[in-house]
C-alpha cells in the first residue's frame, strides 16, 4: 500500500437543523496517516446512508454526542484491512464498524465491530453486511420477532414496507405465516414491495383512498404494526388495532424535527380500549444475539426466501445529497455508497 | 321478605355525548317481581360510581353495548341475596355484580360475579368490594406489578394518584421499594395522596410550575407511568421517560368525548430513544387471578400497609349526578352510594 495516496474525506460543515442537504458537507483530501499502536488501516469499501444520521449531525439531544463540525462524517462501513498493528486482526480482514465516510479508515481496533464470519457472508455481495446481513437486517429480525412477536395468521402492517428494514420485516412476517401488508409512497414503492418483496397487500399512502384501501387490506384488523415512519400512515394504522396488539416504533421518518414534538391524535384510549401494546425498539438492545440473525438471514437469502435490493451510489463524491435523497425517499432499496473504484469494478 | 316493597331505580331517561349528568337519569320506583328458576333476588347495600360509566352510556363504540334508553344505569353493585332460585346461591350470601343502579335485583344467577369471601372481607367494610377489594384494587394490583413491573428503588409516577385507583398504586409501589409520586388537581387532593397514601411526593398539576416541580420530583427520570388520565400531565411525564420505562394507560378521564381523538404531542419520537413501552390495560383481562391479589390487598389493609379512603353517598337519589362529579373531581376517595337505610345505619 502507497501512503502517498490520499484519503477522501466528508466533513461536516455546518450543523443543520432537521435533515442534511448537501451544502452542510465538504469534501476533503488528505494524506493517510500511519496506524499506531493498536491501530489498524482499513480501505473502505462501502459506506451506508440510514435515516438515523440526521440525529447524528442535529444539536438535539439522540442517542450520542453529535459530529463535530469539522469532524469526518459518521457512518456504518465496511472495508478491508490493510495494515493491523493490533494482535487480534490481520491485512485482509473484512471488517465492519463507524468508519464514516472516508476511502481510508486509520482507528483503533476498538472501533472495529466486527469480522464478516466468511461463512455467512460466502458470495454474497459483501456490502450486504451494511444492510440485511447489518443493522437493517438485525433490526427486522429482533424488532419483530422478539418485540412484536407475531403468531401465524396475524395482520402485520409495516411502514415503509419497500425500505431496507420495512421490506426485511415483511418477508420475516410471511416465513412467520402472517398475512403482511406494505405501506409506502409513491407507485414504484408500492409494485416493489408486492412484486418484489412478495407483501400480500400493498398500499400508497399518497393515494386518496389510502385509509379505505388500509380498511379493505387488513379485513381482520391489525396484530402488529412495524413503524418506520411515524405520522399520518402510523394514525391511520393505530386505529385499526386488534385487541393486544403490538405496535414497534422503529423509525420516525416522517418528521425531522422532533424538539418540540409535532402534534398528532392522541393514542391512549385506542390502546386502553384494545390492550395494545407500543414500544421503542432499536436494534443494539439486541446486540449479544446479532450472530444467530445473521446466520438465519444469509440462509434465507441464499434460499430465496428474502429478497434483497440495493441502492447504489458511487464514490463518496455522492454523500454529501444522500441523506436527503433518502428522506425524499428517492431511493429504491437500501442505500449504499460504494467508495473504492477497485471495489466499483468487482461489484 | 314483602313483595310489596317498591324498588327504586335509576334509569338512563337520554343519551348523553361526553359525561352524563343529572338531567339524563330519572328515577322510578316499581314492583319488585318473583325471582324465577335459576333466578336469585338481591337487596343491593352499595352501589359503584366510575369513570368508566361515562362509556356505558356513550353511543360511540366501546367495551360493550350501551345501556338503553329506559335501561337500569349498569353499575357495579354489592348486596344480600334474599331469596334464590338457583342450587349454587343462598339467601345471606353477599355477592357483587354489575346489578344496576337499583335497591333490589332480580337476576339470573349468571349475572353475579362473585360470593364474598367471608376469610377475605372479614370485618372490613362491604363496600370495599366495590373498590379496594373489587376493580379498583385488581386494576392497581395487576396494571402495576404484571404491565408495569417496578423494580426496588425505580421511580413510580400515577396520575390521579389520590384516587381510588391511583392511591392503591402508590401504596402498592411504596411496598415494591419504588419512589413514588402522585399527580393530582387541586390542594386538598394532593395533600391526601402525601398524608394519607403516603407518597414520596405530590404534585398539583393545576400549579403554574407543576413541569418544574415534576422535574424535581424525580430527579432520575420516571421508570413507572401509571396513567388514569391522559392529557396535559400524562405529556409531562412522557417527556421524562428513562430507558425501557413502562407505562400502563388505565384511563382517559382528562378528556370526555374520544371520537376524534384528542390531539397532543406525538410520542412515537421518545418511544423510540427509550426503548419504553406503552400499554393499555384493564384489569378483566387478569380475572382468573383476582382472588390472589384480593387476598394479598385484605392482609396489607389490614396491616395498616395500605389506607382506603370512601366517598359513600347516600341513597340512590344522589346517583343522577354522581359520575359528572367524579370528572369535575369532587370526590375524595372511592365513590360509592349506600342504597338501603338498613345498612346505613350498620356503616
Amino acid at each position: 500500500m502507497s501512503h502517498s495516496l490520499l484519503n477522501l474525506q466528508v466533513r461536516l460543515k455546518v450543523r443543520p437543523v432537521g435533515v442534511p442537504t448537501a451544502e452542510h458537507f465538504e469534501l476533503v483530501r488528505e494524506p493517510i496517516a500511519e496506524p499506531g499502536p493498536g491501530q489498524v488501516t482499513v480501505q473502505i469499501l462501502f459506506v451506508s446512508v440510514d435515516p438515523a444520521m440526521r440525529g447524528w449531525v442535529n444539536a438535539a439531544a439522540n442517542y450520542a454526542e453529535p459530529v463535530p463540525i469539522g469532524g469526518v462524517m459518521k457512518s456504518f462501513a465496511v472495508g478491508r484491512i490493510t495494515e493491523s498493528r493490533h494482535p487480534r486482526w490481520r491485512a485482509g480482514d473484512l471488517v465492519t464498524g463507524l468508519f464514516g465516510w472516508q476511502q481510508w479508515a486509520v482507528i483503533d481496533a476498538s472501533v472495529i465491530d466486527r469480522r464478516l464470519d466468511p461463512s455467512i457472508i460466502g458470495d454474497l455481495p459483501v456490502s450486504y453486511s451494511l444492510g440485511v446481513l447489518g443493522l437493517n437486517g438485525v433490526t427486522a429480525y429482533f424488532g419483530l420477532f422478539e418485540v412484536a412477536q407475531p403468531k401465524p395468521g396475524q395482520t402485520v402492517v409495516v411502514s415503509s414496507g419497500a425500505g431496507s428494514v420495512g421490506s426485511c420485516v415483511g418477508q420475516l412476517a410471511k416465513i412467520a405465516g402472517c398475512r403482511t401488508v406494505a405501506i409506502s409512497g409513491g407507485p414504484e414503492k408500492t409494485r416493489l414491495a408486492a412484486d418484489l418483496f412478495g407483501f400480500d397487500a400493498s398500499l400508497d399512502y399518497r393515494s386518496p383512498d389510502f385509509v379505505a384501501r388500509l380498511e379493505q387490506a387488513c379485513p381482520k384488523g391489525v396484530d402488529v404494526y412495524f413503524d418506520n415512519t411515524s405520522g399520518s400512515i402510523t394514525d391511520a394504522v393505530i386505529a385499526r388495532l386488534n385487541v393486544r396488539a403490538r405496535v414497534v416504533i422503529c423509525g420516525t421518518v416522517a418528521y425531522t424535527d422532533w424538539s418540540p414534538p409535532p402534534l398528532g391524535p392522541r393514542m391512549e384510549r385506542q390502546l386502553l380500549v384494545t390492550r395494545a401494546r407500543v414500544e421503542g425498539f432499536i436494534a443494539p438492545d439486541f446486540q449479544h444475539r446479532w450472530g444467530e440473525a445473521y446466520s438465519i438471514l444469509a440462509q434465507w437469502i441464499r434460499e430465496g426466501r428474502i429478497k434483497v435490493l440495493e441502492d447504489v451510489l458511487d464514490g463518496l463524491e455522492t454523500a454529501p445529497g444522500s441523506i436527503e435523497g433518502l428522506y425524499r425517499g428517492d431511493n429504491m432499496g437500501k442505500r449504499v455508497i460504494s467508495v473504492t473504484s477497485e471495489h466499483r469494478k468487482d461489484h
